[in-house]
């Protein structure tokens, strides 16, 4: 409520025309018309209908593999069916990285297999495993600090616990252990790093998720065991004798794979170069099945352009719904579109990016100039009986958006209850089950209302900003 | 309420000593010392330090495993830790199966891999695997009454889907499809098996768990789907396509494998020969680390015993808790323990098996003599300040007593909450995190006064008999 009240202020006091111009952003036809896709989109099964034929038809499309170009293949024919006007893919290049197996045991004091998994990107162990002594470090930090002399050739354990937080808060200060954990211990000499899966769930399914290898430091093999295992480790560790670890570790890269982020548009009736962009990513881990991650966003984004391209009147503006490819190995998608996209920037009228699974929508935030937030606010009213409130004016509208909302498009961040989407994120646990059809449809009607309303709306959401300039 | 009515009247009616004899079972001191015994055992972590144990220095312990010898001696070793007077093994023999590898995957309409376990004593599949159609059953009956044209040279799925209940009780109507299923297949003439796991989780962790192949019938390659993956297939094969699969199991059996009931006991003052049998069982399947199944059985009785062995003045009758081998094949412990005892059968005053997890108990049910009613009603009357109430004169004791109980033995069933227990029962993910400390202790409070109470007692539970001819 005080952000708020400050950008009210500031709108009022840097620009004489916003106060009466917020008035005229949407007419009353269009609110209306809002409200009846929302009712609409929020009682269909559409959305879940296309995240059961992905994980169905599909299922696990690590970037780069065979099942990859299933989906390529199937995000076309699906934009078709879905009565998208216009229907195109755009090549992306990277190097992918395939897991062939992995397996992991206590040799001493106490032997005992234990789950684990290998980080994406992780070099294989020899042929024959490799075993060492584990030192434990309860975070990144510890093991930052530590002298090299205490690491090397040893297995470092990193074993910090994510907390459960309704907007996954908690990601962002666990994460570096698994993104950073093998070139850190690798520079004090470890012969492997193992962490505790980044994931909130008791489960016996470790968490995979992308590493980052340093320019400088060897490439060790990279494990994420399961928070049970992890608890085993931690137990034995307490008996206070050496813990000494097997870890076997095989995996592959195709230094030139090829994916692509797949385009579909419900084009616009008299503004057709302006463009309002949903996303999602269309590529999984292999572990699962990429329900929450993220097929929920693949279902939730395509229902929403459906519904409003089932409309007898064209909306004003293009709905352009891209299907990245490769977010989960850095983004490349979504880096690829910038640069193939840079110079239509200015026709990205604003983003917004589902990527958080299938948890219901609890808060509209968006990053658009001060003087659109009374916008906000008309589609805010629109949202309001789905139980969504207004947030606050920032954020960068989803993963694979980032790299242009950073150059300036403005964004929304329709942010979802993700409790329990870290007990199943990046594990083989990741399957259709998981998505209430309710709480799905419930996104797809919020969706129908941003994309609808900022298609029809006058006027602009100006650039977005840093979060530091904004409130200057 | 019904039942216990009519216990009373025929209490009255068969035994004109019933009456005054009922007030005195137990003495006043007693039952002082039985509150303080559940006082001292609800809140300590006894019972959860032994599982902690038994789960962190051992793990899984599959009957005939290497880690099965490791647990022996764990167990002997607690005992005489633990303050056990009398410590000793007792051998017994089984064939013991051993699973090497196991994976699945649906060729076709839509290639995915599934999550899958064999079944405990399934037969290997060919080394290169084997691939059939799949022909769907809802249960075990509908496949009973299959037509053999219909399931010959196919796997035969069996998706029955296992319900939620406090006390477990659709185990017993969705197991037979894990236990007969092969055999039942086979005589049909299916190549192969496969089942929703005898589960209530949704997590991509089948649950295997022993079949029974018939002499009669070939025996031919079970497995169990996780639950998730069990709605995958149902799912491609609604597209209205042949669904084929490719299973991969290997296998072997030693058919002269060895184990021992560990037994301890803490020896009576003055009726030393009279015996309160606790019983748990000590192997577990090789998927998980047997902690509710049935690393909480072994920390609750050993735990109750042990309190009682702390006292100054040892108790009149003897406790003696055996720990069981083999019980997940086929109760090879309890009918090992039955013919070895079988001469002692009159003096094993009253047994007691904790066998279904490490929920809170919440009821008090027992198999004695109608007689002896009364005395289950004062053991109730100290259990009830830890929210177990008093339930009927029936229940077999748990599986490893059954073979002793079904001859005569009387016993005791403290009802668990068993919400969860299905979750996680028979899967990799029972370990220890899945047990709450303050359950478990709950627990062994109530063995504490059940054990207690039945070593003072004057006068005998007398024999259990089958419900039927107690109600007459």
């Amino acid at each position: 409520m005080k952000f708020i009240s400050f950008i009210l202020l500031s709108a009022i006091s840097t620009s004489s025309t916003s106060s009466s111009f917020a008035e005229e952003w949407f007419t009353q036809q269009d609110l209306e018309q809002a409200v009846q896709l929302r009712n609409q989109a929020s009682g269909s099964p559409t959305g879940y209908n296309i995240v059961e034929s992905l994980t169905t038809e599909v299922g696990p499309r690590l970037a780069g593999s065979d099942a990859d170009k299933v989906a390529v293949e199937w995000a076309k024919k699906q934009f078709s069916t879905l009565g998208f006007d216009k229907v195109w893919s755009e090549e992306v290049k990277f190097p992918s990285w395939q897991r062939i197996h992995e397996t992991g045991q206590i040799l001493s004091p106490f032997p005992q297999p234990v789950r684990l998994t290998a980080l994406g990107n992780s070099v294989s162990t020899p042929a024959e495993g490799l075993t060492g002594e584990v030192v434990h470090f309860n975070d990144l930090d510890e093991l930052q600090n530590a002298d090299a002399d205490q690491v090397k050739g040893k297995i470092a354990f990193i074993s910090k616990r994510m907390g459960v937080y309704k907007d996954g808060k908690d990601y962002g200060a666990t994460v570096g252990a698994r993104v950073n954990g093998a070139s850190i211990a690798a520079s004090k000499g470890a012969i492997a790093v193992m962490i505790r899966s980044v994931g909130t769930d008791n489960n016996r399914t470790p968490h995979t998720g992308v590493l980052h290898y340093d320019a400088q430091s060897a490439k060790i093999p990279a494990v994420a065991l399961s928070n049970p295992d992890a608890d085993l480790v931690i137990r034995q560790l307490n008996r206070g004798l050496p813990v000494s670890m097997k870890l076997n570790v095989e995996t592959k890269v195709n230094p030139e794979a090829v994916s692509y982020n797949v385009i579909g548009e419900i084009s616009g009736s008299t503004k057709p170069n302006e463009i309002i962009l949903l996303g999602a990513h269309l590529d999984s881990w292999d572990l699962g099945t990429g329900a929450i991650d993220d097929g929920a966003g693949v279902g939730i984004v395509m229902a929403a352009a459906h519904y409003i391209g089932q409309l007898e009147k064209a909306p004003k503006r293009t709905i352009r719904v891209v299907l990245f490819a490769n977010e989960e190995s850095g983004l490349f998608g979504g880096k690829a579109y910038k640069k193939a996209h840079l110079k239509q920037l200015d026709q990205h009228i604003i983003g917004a990016e589902s990527d958080f699974g299938a948890g219901r929508i609890y808060q509209l935030d968006a990053n658009v100039k001060a003087d659109a937030w009374p916008a906000i606010e008309k589609i805010s009213g629109v949202l309001s009986p789905l139980d969504i409130s207004l947030g606050e004016n920032h954020g960068d509208g989803g993963p694979d958006l980032s790299p242009f909302q950073h150059i300036g498009m403005a964004t929304f961040d329709l942010k979802q209850d993700g409790t329990h989407y870290f007990d199943w994120h990046h594990t083989s646990n990741d399957t259709l089950d998981k998505i209430s059809p309710n709480d799905l449809a419930q996104n797809v009607a919020a969706y129908t209302v941003i994309a609808y309303l900022s298609a029809q709306m006058e006027g602009d959401f100006g650039k977005s900003a840093p979060e530091e300039e904004k409130q200057k």
